[in-house]
């Protein structure tokens, strides 16, 4: 196959430090930047043999005007203010959605890294996400796990405590996995819950990062 | 669809701390544990209608004699000893591999979390990795990223290069995106290379997370 499902990346080098990872020049500290960008990296994964159609269009239909984009075979990432950050990968995972076909969409959002970069981002948009009505009436029931990493503190507890009460405010129901908390809800909610938690850390540390992974119709029959 | 192609998660609490999620009753401080025990939690993504017997076929396929094991309808959390826990991941994502089939698989291994428990875990298995046979015969192209965090330490820089100069050694063209590396090679070249970065972070770090990402057969046709 040599269809091009999403735009190719360049081959610059790109000054980040991976979080921790592929910079040799980099004195990290563990003390993040105070650049206003928030970033989210993420992969659709659509199981079906559609999959192709299915991210080309759901990439389509997203309104990516208010973030910075790029993709190559792996992931794509979107750059830029934290709402709208959001706002586009939940419309991109409800635009994505198809009656009955499994699929998950894992992401890492981002703010702060020491290694980041001034550049590739968009900051001077205001106003509503572009993508705000298609992510309200993202009702779908969704499952999702997350695992926070508040970066260069040392206790933080509150404010995971704060992470764990929020879920439970928003009737998401979290509970304990090993290296990860599970939460089960709405695409809409827990995108919801994603952005509170991301403006949570933006106040409490200077350097975190969020994985997540949601998934909606999984064919797996949980025994209660 | 009512297929079961994992076992069911059992709905009792896991005293984990999530990796900084989940645990508000725990000091989280930084510092890790010095339990030998690590993990893997990873989710499969076979972009086909056939996904389910893939993911049931590898599941089946790998030997997890040496290593705990459970699933959920988000993911698969493989606990034991770190030589151990990579051969299984490594081999399932051999056998699920088929002809021209897009998949990936994402997965978080970790060791050290303060909130982890001494269970859930097989510590006694010695010798040979049961599927090394599986892993040094899959010799298949692919693709990987990964975003490494070393917790509780505030500068690691010299341990850092070293994953670097690693994969460089290991002929993995390590390339820096926005929030993690990428790295090209064969599956089990990289994942013999995910198993020396942990090895390097076990005697750095007393509690890492290393995310990833590895796909094979993508369509996406990258520019140079």
């Amino acid at each position: 196959m040599t269809e091009k499902p999403m735009n190719a990346v360049s081959n610059e080098a790109v000054d980040s430090c991976g979080c921790g990872c592929g910079r040799e020049d980099l004195p990290w500290s563990g003390r993040g930047t105070d650049l206003p960008i928030t970033g989210c990296r993420f992969s659709l994964y659509p199981m079906t043999d559609d999959f192709v159609s299915i991210i080309l269009g759901a990439l389509d239909k997203t309104d990516t005007s208010h973030v910075w984009c790029q993709s190559d075979a792996l992931s794509t990432v979107y750059r830029g203010k934290r709402e709208y950050v959001v706002d586009a990968v939940a419309a991109l995972f409800a635009n994505a959605w198809r009656e009955g076909v499994h699929m998950a969409l894992e992401g890492q959002i981002s703010r702060g890294c020491p290694g980041d970069v001034s550049g590739d981002s968009v900051l001077s948009c205001e106003g509503e996400a572009p993508n705000a009505s298609i992510v309200a009436a993202a009702t779908q029931p969704a499952l999702a796990k997350l695992s926070l990493y508040p970066l260069g503190v040392e206790n933080y507890i509150d404010d995971i405590a704060k992470v764990w009460y929020r879920a439970e405010e928003l009737g998401l129901n979290p509970t304990s996995i090993h290296y990860a908390t599970r939460v089960e809800g709405s695409i809409r909610d827990i995108f919801a819950y994603f952005n509170d938690v991301c403006a949570l850390m933006e106040r409490t540390v200077s350097h975190y990062v969020l994985h997540f992974t949601i998934n909606v119709n999984s064919p797996t029959d949980e025994e209660e």
